[in-house]
């Protein structure tokens, strides 16, 4: 009924095989986030998910590949993001909030916080540049939206490259403070920031 | 002549290997941003200051005493730092613009770089616990200075601790992205973050 194939336990097969998959890579990425890519060996990986190193590699071929996938479904969801904030039919600050507010959610799981913790020297050569160009693509969006707003006249003259940077800066460190027993919400995070580089510190008198 | 002690020579040696072992962990400090910790060998530390491994442990004892002395020196600069954005006389605002632009300096050189770029897994966890109360103080005097803009009114009102990550996230982000053949002049950089964190995108009109 689900699909086309012509043996019916396949795709339930496939999905079960991808749920497993996915359950590997978030114990990967939360054994990486708290004690390091290098720290971490397979055998922990597959403890936390309770099956032998054996079974492991049925789901993925290596340490690099579970922080790869990590990557991956990361790039996903922030296509996604991407496309909302793409919307003309937004003006160029909603837009510019969806995207932090999307970022701000995404580095908050697991699976978000590799990207911001691991550093790019653990992968090959190739998919580090892989990556990369996926990473220079969201970057590339928000200082679009930036410089369009100051085109429209909606942001006050700034260096678009320099904000960015700023902005995916305040964000990438936020697994390294907020990965606590008692985390701030994220959406807590993100209303501040927000505040913060649209508004700044400034109370309006002072300007 | 230039110290008390009875042997003349010992002062200038003392010297030379205190410039020796900070040249130590100024290649080694290099070596760990470009390549990663785990991924840089005693060795090559060596040869980048053209001696043998032997020689060099006249002036470390290990690859994580390396690490631990770029942090070391870092955060005595900071404390210096810190020292000068105490200074009652001066308004909060400006205290808090000389603690962003000294620490924009600091992360731009590679010995700074290493505190934001080098995960703490790499260091035992004594070093790592003093370490963290460093670090804790740095982020405290931040937040403590936004606490008083805010008492004293010339901050509008926000949450002290979230902006305070916000501007090392943002801060710790910058050899992430600029250490490159032609990097942006700290300076610059940390002249257009404080603009964002004070005055923020939208300009006054838009209030």
């Amino acid at each position: 009924m689900e699909s086309n194939n012509s043996t019916g336990s396949q795709p339930s097969r496939a999905k079960l095989r991808a749920a497993k998959r996915r359950a590997v890579l978030e114990a990967g990425a939360r054994l990486f986030n708290d004690q390091g890519f290098e720290q971490t060996s397979l055998e922990e990986i597959a403890a936390a998910v309770s099956v032998t190193k054996r079974t492991l590699y049925y789901y993925v071929d290596s340490k690099e590949d579970i922080l790869f996938g990590c990557h991956t479904l990361g790039l996903e969801f922030l296509g996604e993001i991407m496309d909302q904030s793409q919307d003309p039919s937004l003006p160029v600050t909603e837009r510019i909030a969806l995207l932090i507010r999307g970022y701000c959610a995404w580095v908050s799981t697991d699976l978000g916080a590799t990207i911001a913790m691991v550093r790019e020297h653990s992968l090959s050569h190739l998919r580090r540049t892989e990556l990369r160009a996926s990473k220079a693509e969201v970057d590339f969006q928000l200082r679009s939206l930036i410089s369009q707003g100051i085109d429209e006249g909606v942001l006050r003259p700034c260096d678009p490259r320099l904000v960015t940077a700023a902005v995916f800066g305040a964000l990438n460190w936020i697994p390294h403070w907020n990965r606590v027993e008692v985390p701030v919400p994220h959406g807590a995070i993100a209303e501040q920031y927000l505040q913060l580089v649209f508004e700044g510190m400034l109370p309006p008198s002072a300007r």
